[in-house]
């Protein structure tokens, strides 16, 4: 629920947040998380619903924006080529994308008994970062069953930091994970929201920038390459076409820079954006079909708002999450008990 | 083994092809197949590999061009990024990505202990194309253990037609499958071999194209619709730099005319293209390595024998795949059984 | 005007063409030629406007493909981030791309005296092959009045073949130029236009195919090099979407393959399609606009009238184009010379 | 020549600049600006050399990015095909590139009597930002011999600020211009130098931000939106591939966060990276040829470095630069006025 105030990480912001400062302030999103937590085990499932209808019928339209590939996403190529997300999105360690897959196709399978007979198939949406540095990533402990219970806890209001698929992340020699914010924007009168959400896993230790200020996080972490990654899912209101979310997904890489990214070879950083004001519908009677789109010319405000949206849904995922010990006794400390030392 | 000449289906052909007219031709690369075929269930895997040794270890050069993106294959994002390949590709049904992923995950972990520990983790390269006409593809019967046989299986030697993941596979209105080629070309006084392999689900019903005459196979499919997809890949021992890789990979879209396809909405065409010639190290003490590149002046005999190889690949596949009978009581004919009518 | 019937050049064509067979079946468009013609010079200016009204204030909605880059069109960059067109498309050679930008340029700001002081700038479309074999391409002939003049005979009937900016074109080993088609097609019980408009400057001597033969010319030219490019301009009165456009214009590499190319090396092929249907206002009062796009899944009947009209428009560029010997007494001779040979 | 230590513009570094600070501490590159004011005439050209030798016959590897397309360019579309600059690279006003595109083509052509005859045509490198607000750009008053002027005069010291393509820039808010600045790095105990140049002319006022500091320059300019775009160009003198400059010359984007921009719809921001390490013949014998690339693994450093180049290249073209007035009686305020007030 973003940075509190009275926290001291001076964000600059020129917008106001919405009601709860979380991407579920855009109307229909919902977010759960299954965190998976034992021993040497430190992962877990997000998952994000683009609306609480059929996504696979009543699709959202949506653009993508791969700042840096170094990443194993599955669906990217199709939301590129239809403009479309057709599922909820997953969020999990980069080697469970096999088994989130599996999962949510048979989930869409069963929600869907058309897929694969009278219609094509489906584009499952799975992002992922590694979280091997805290998580026994070699063990595949992600299952089946975790990413049908991310999908049915998701919710309006939902948990920050070390949870779910953030559960053993790792971010600018910090402790990473799990974000969120939003920013209201006014249009033709209308209030309009963006909300964010990453998966923050990313930088070099001693990179890290809140607010314009260094903070230098070298004795936190021996992690001196920006080898992490970082999934970012922007969701807005606002009737954008297919063209304005690439456009509006590949300025999160301006939030990742504003807090200490120069995105590093081995970070795979991808970028996702969609929104709920134009409906693609699987079936349709008529060949030509209404959209709305916006006027290019005064798009800078749904940029800068989306920007300083990711920006404290990053330093989000910081602040909420706390210290943790994994794997190889590995420690990630949180940004709060940092800030305390 | 391409189509034997006294088949009456007349390639223009400007090249000679190799031993055995297979991408195998290619020195390192080795193919296999399971099939996996009962009742309603007609689906598998092929696994190519890019050489004999530790491709982990010792990528290869590759780059790819999404030629349409209805599709939802692992692994393309990384070798855009990257410009290498690093595990053997695996060629299956929509719907197994999952569990191909997880299994090969899982096959380049045991080969490299490193993996998730002491360096990052591993980019599959999983590869699809949807055979829900003849197959059951809603039961998921492909295994982990299919995909490690047919890794075992590999060899220079291999099937064409509806062998490993091109089993249920439909192309133009009749079966289609696994195919494969490959051409000759002399460069500065050394024979270079560019070899191609597809699995073909592509094209509609009435389209089919060889050699420049056109088949009408209408009679033969209610298949009206071009949604099927292609995987082509594409290997030489030519030296290619990343840039020219992406180039050749591209050019598939011709050979893909030449058989018929206009490149339909539904069909994820996806190109793959990796040299032998060009490898990068896992590890490395230096930081400052070789590399060789072509001439682009002179590129296009490179381009040109490529376009035959994948053109004569998709021909190879139609040839070879026999007339079968799936679900739904559907019955895809085979080449060689529609010119015998 | 498309290819007569009798010409024993056997298209296979699935749609009827429009009025005129040219891409001026598709209402509001026109073309207009300068073709500048002496002793050594065979050069020209080709202006093709989108409609008859402002085209600054009232931008045709516009996707590109660029199919090999081996080119110097100016403002394709702009096309790919806003999706529009909001000048005339012109077509000379490849030298003269400056002097037409800066025509262009002097058109504009003619017509929108508030150009650079009240807005922005404007992204004039400026394409081109490189005629250098038949004309005197170092000598600069194109000069700017050249192309207000085109512009101002721009209409709905146009000559096709050796004028314009295809006066000096060679392709396929024969001599190229301006080409044009159009295609029918029914939607939801009302018809619409597909046209296209070639200047073909393309593909090897050895290579032509026209309706699935091949045509041997190598005996007409020394062209074994495929270095000429193809400049592909696309119209439509369907509404489709910025990435819709991009899809169609991706489609004419089929009409490209159709027709003997392989997309050389040096071949800057370059396909612009634009839709009449959705106009983008210069100013507006509100930020929320509407628009129409296509059904996906059915847009295969546009992808394929598209490779249609394309494939026609190169085949019409050569039937209409008349043997011509220019600089350094070279000849090309025409498609209907070749074919009484 | 860089931003002065007691300047109080407190850039983060960690790395050491080249002996002048400029892009042309990479050995061979050379820069020349021509200054054109009068009055309401405030605009100029700047040249930029790879080499000293013949660039279109002994071409630099090259890569691009275009970060935001709002841009009228010439030349990127072929450097992403080819991987290659062949020509010097021009820096001007929008309207200006086609005199700059005519004049740069005739200076090839002299140097190199074979294109367009024996050769094919030469891909002339023309960039532009929009310098409308202080000059009187609908004049086009860049002439040929102005280009001519920038190349002779091009050399290895040269001034920053308001001069060449830079007099009439904007930036942020205040009076922008060219800046330059150089990284030197160690490798394998060897030592390169990274080095960049920027004409910036993009911002709004009341974003700018150095050194991790907010300045509001809100009460300097009315200018709101962030419609003036940057060419960035980053010179090395390090092996790295056509892929891996691309990827270098796409950090630029963390550089305009770290300044302010969040890459406004209006601005376009065109990166181009090239390495004087790997040339390319434009004849050549053999068509395998050698080449060197850098470890992707380690590559952090490069990137690192470049960002920081990119930055202070920014911050350098602001404080060198002067205020001046120019058309419509807009002043446009120098970075060190500012800090004075």
């Amino acid at each position: 629920m973003g940075i509190p105030n009275n926290s001291r990480l001076n964000l600059f912001s020129k917008w106001a947040h919405g009601k709860y400062n979380l991407i579920t302030d855009v109307s229909g999103v919902k977010v759960g998380h299954i965190t998976i937590k034992d021993k040497n085990i430190n992962t877990g499932v997000t998952a994000l619903l683009p609306h609480s209808g059929n996504i696979f019928l009543d699709k959202v339209m949506a653009g993508a924006s791969i700042i840096n590939g170094f990443g194993k996403s599955i669906g990217i190529i199709q939301i590129e080529e239809l403009g479309t997300i057709e599922t909820p999105i997953i969020l999990t360690n980069t080697l469970s994308i096999g088994t989130a897959f599996t999962a949510l196709s048979k989930y869409m399978l069963k929600k869907n008994p058309d897929i694969g007979v009278k219609t094509g198939t489906v584009n499952c949406l799975i992002t992922e970062c590694n979280d091997g540095r805290l998580n026994d990533i070699r063990g595949f402990h992600v299952e089946e069953k975790h990413v049908y219970e991310a999908i049915d806890k998701a919710d309006i209001i939902f948990d920050e930091g070390a949870v779910g698929g953030g559960t053993g992340m790792c971010c600018l020699g910090l402790k990473g994970g799990i974000g969120s914010s939003s920013r209201l924007v006014k249009i033709d009168d209308t209030e309009y929201t963006i909300g964010a959400l990453v998966m923050a896993n990313f930088g070099e230790a001693g990179n890290l920038v809140i607010g314009g200020k260094h903070y230098d996080t070298n004795a936190c972490s021996n992690n001196k390459k920006d080898q992490g990654s970082i999934i970012i899912i922007i969701a807005t209101d606002i009737p954008l076409s297919e063209r304005q979310l690439k456009r509006v997904a590949k300025r999160a890489t301006i939030s990742l820079a504003r807090t200490g990214s120069y995105c590093g070879n081995g970070s795979g950083d991808i970028a996702i954006a969609f929104t709920t004001a134009n409906r693609l519908p699987h079936y349709s009677d008529r060949n030509i079909m209404n959209f709305k789109m916006f006027y290019d010319e005064n798009i800078d405000m749904v940029f800068e708002a989306t920007v300083e949206a990711v920006e404290e849904s990053i330093v989000s995922a910081l602040y909420h999450a706390e210290t943790i010990t994994g794997i190889r006794n590995t420690t990630a400390i949180g940004l709060q008990d940092f800030l305390r030392q």
